[in-house]
């Protein structure tokens, strides 16, 4: 058994993403710790318990940051719906959080379960804050793949930035600072070839299962939006691209290994991840600002290419379960 | 008996600072919790319990942060010396730290002494982190006195920034957005007449205690470095005009209270308090800039002058008990 | 006789300045050169023409930069008035300006009056391209007189900025990285004992002459404007402030020579005069940036304090002419 | 006739670029204006008399800025060599520069020849003081190619940003805020297919003309450096590739137009010049940034893919004449 940690701000998405993690036959999760981001705190902990609830699972669920380091929340109840799960109207969760917090857990659960492969679905708050208070947290996780960042410098917010750094790019820097060993699964992954055309949503919903109908349904607003923002048809779904590499990283096809520095002075290109393809880190002129923004990192495994049809079929399998 | 807890990166002139706190006979120290800052985290909590057992007390000691939030430690050697304390060969202190963490410590603290004095002689990062956890801390703090800021434009770092805000401003800022009752007593405060001249350090030492001789000789490296520095002759001791304010605010003379942001965007102001004198964030040209910046705080008592004699009685008779 | 030069967004205490320098019996005026600022171009250059006609000089008005460098013009109508002149109705002037460009002419006019004083009462953009075009102005240029700044950090647009450095701070940054001869004027130079009291005003109306009248009708709204922006009564007038100091250096009673760095890269201290009065640039944590941001000039006179009462005696004079 | 004035900071590829222009016999090249940028402008203009002269072609050349508008020059002789022809030991060019500066040059050649088409190939600072002279020169410029900026973010300086706008941000984002009809060639479009490999060099080798070997020739060091610099081995030549634009529009093959804002706050991603590919600058949530960072341009056409083989071919028939 592969033991997952999953950090997420709850919202249709990040559902479907908890959704294949806790259907995978060799994987225990050993909670969820949620965070402010797409919705608020409380309302992203409601989610992440009925996600599990819908799953018949009762993984631990802890609460986290209601708020990023040192910004104003900007939630993305546009994009998802007032409740982050296209309101529908589900009913409240028959189960409540536990008592700890969740930088607690992360610090514990990483104690107690060395080499556990740490997912981020949402800001990177709560890592940020469990690596401020340990920064041997790094050493004791085994993977992180985070679902964030741009580095085809095509963002979901600004052209610059991605949701997840944006909004908290302080606690991003600090994560992509430490020595975690990130794999950095970028919005692009989840445009493209890895949309679902409207048949294969289809054929999801023919599946039947409640899992599948709160897939769908979950992510109707968002299917919508996506449209919108992009112009392309169809389900476009980030959390799950990230999921499904944490599950199998073979399902991404082109990684390479950079220093990756995140903007946090310029309002412009704010939550920026800026990838070092060319290694100019080395060269005097960028010597001090890479010294000053990516600190003592040795670079993360940032993702360019995926097996769209894979994940598609992985997404399918655990919805039909 | 009021409840003090000092959070400090122990170096010559929080010692002093300190020595104070212990000698107060209406103040309970309910503990000190140490930063990273002018020395790294293992000396300043070295220094810190050196210090209470030359005052015989034994207060508890927290660690905390071992950087800033998200840049590198940039310590002050220079200044205090490569032990912080002057280099005078002290000898490691007899008891050692709590188990427990600073930030965990300050949230406990707060909650069974709820009305306490926070007093904070370092970089703000246990603070920020402690909100991050707790944003309800702000409510259980009756007062917090912050050692810290250039509010005169004068810094100590740079032009525009004092030491403390300058090496972790997002800690900073993530302070000066909160509801924390913040009294800021900046760097121009220790300066001019505040600073001890000559004879008055011969009377210091003069009273023959050890506490006194401790105080001098702990500056020793400071005091030359402030000549350097200003070109003013003498001892002065930022982090002492704080405690005294602490423990008794009129002997700060002029106050005002506004709206403080801490820059973060540029390298050239890094660390500046700006301080809303004017009123300008209710103009709308200032409002989204104010609004990203000084979030929802409704502002920090800024102290401007500062009653110097009272001052170094205050100090005299810490140091002679 | 002295040469001035004059660059100037002329509203309504510009109008002031340029009276007293079309009074000063030795000062031979070669120009004036117009930017946009409180107001658009346009209205600066017949505002220009229509003080130089109140005071019967045939002085020549260039017309130079319609926007700052690279930012959006932001005028100070809700201060000035529509017209920059209180909005008193009057009438366009009956000359026009010159065809030569302002940069052109300052270049010109500097090389066949080498050692004129410049003297600068607006956003230094005709100044920075003047240099672009030609840095070897500076040398040509006996005194730069510049009203700007806020080297006491308590601005009249944000906490940080004065107006004529915020606007256009590119601009000034460039100025102030130039080898200008500058003695800077800041905004607080005109405050507090340099406001005219209501009766100060009321002597100067009883004076009976059109100019008396005309410099208390065009700034009525400035007048206004400044009791509601820092709650101080009075008619307060920066740049004849700084014309008094071009006329007469010594009504500048304190000054000292600091580099003076413009921050352009953060919106929260955006065109903020930061000055090393410490001398911290020698510094090696401070080497990088200031010689990225103060460059090779070596520095500017900055005047602390004020002769008032020298400086309203040369006001009434050169009203009562 | 088709009327071409070409900005240029003359270094290696500039060079190959300007032969491209003055050989191509439908165009005339009204005259070349240098700018400090790969080299300082002596060097550079120096470069542009010699490339005129080996071409047979008395063009005027004028001498522009010698610096950017804010920031120290930082050159590029660790690329093109110190003379930037790759220290071949080119003698003294036998003309001399004309009087008239290149921004008077450009504002008066735009009123001549209005429609003229504008290729430039350095920092866009003589650009941007045209611009800042008269903002109508936009209207009369009936094509301007620029080669700069890194619109798939993998810059040449750092990671974010590219050489020419890198080195002079503020002229850049002045030229990207004006009306000027950009059509953008970045620096990726120089690099994979259009490198040319070491047996097409040799083939343009023995084309055994004055042109072909001072193509191959000056850009010696050059070549060596690209191939540190990337990995890929064989000449690449950025400035041709824009000068092939010019020349034929068609040999760019895939082309979007959007708003481009460059960035000036950030060290981390200077002269990023931020593409809008999905229209966010319309979205509230970056209405603010866009209208401050891109003004009221209405974009730039960007170039994404080129047609490598019609460029080489291109190049080929301009040195073989
Ligand atoms: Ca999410
Ligand atoms: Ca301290
Ligand atoms: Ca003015
Ligand atoms: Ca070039």
């Amino acid at each position: 058994m592969r033991d997952f940690l999953i950090d997420t701000d709850t919202a249709s998405d990040d559902a479907v993403a908890i959704v294949m993690a806790l259907a995978a036959p060799d994987v225990r999760v050993l909670g969820l710790t949620t965070v402010a981001g797409n919705v608020a705190l409380g309302q992203a902990t409601r989610n992440a318990l009925y996600t599990a609830e819908i799953c018949g699972s009762d993984a631990p669920v802890f609460m986290g940051a209601g708020a990023p380091l040192i910004r104003t929340l900007r939630d993305a109840h546009w994009f998802h719906g007032a409740d982050g799960l296209g309101d529908q109207g589900y009913p409240p969760p028959q189960r409540g959080p536990e008592q700890e917090h969740a930088v607690d857990a992360i610090l514990r659960l990483s104690r107690e379960n060395p080499g556990l492969t740490l997912v981020t679905l949402g800001p990177l708050t709560n890592i940020a804050l469990a690596l401020a208070r340990d920064p041997k947290l790094a050493a004791r996780i085994g993977r992180c793949v985070v679902m964030g960042g741009a580095p085809c410098c095509e963002g979901n917010v600004t052209p610059a930035a991605e949701y997840n750094i944006w909004v908290d790019p302080e606690a991003a820097r600090a994560v992509f600072r430490s020595r975690l060993p990130i794999e950095m699964v970028g919005w692009h992954v989840s445009r493209g070839s890895s949309v679902l055309s409207d048949a294969e949503v289809a054929a999801i919903e023919a599946l039947g299962t409640e899992k599948a109908r709160f897939a769908v349904e979950a992510n109707s607003r968002a299917r919508e939006a996506y449209r919108v923002q992009t112009g392309e048809v169809g389900l476009s779904l980030a959390d799950p691209t990230a999921m499904a590499v944490a599950l199998d990283r073979s399902v991404g096809l082109t990684w390479s290994r950079h220093r990756v520095a995140i903007e946090t002075q310029s309002e412009l290109t704010r939550g920026m991840t800026v990838v070092d393809r060319l290694g100019v880190n080395s060269d005097p002129i960028n010597a001090d600002v890479w010294g000053a923004a990516a600190g003592e990192s040795d670079g993360a495994d940032v993702l360019w290419t995926f097996d769209a049809q894979k994940f598609k079929a992985m997404l399918r399998a655990a919805l039909a379960a």
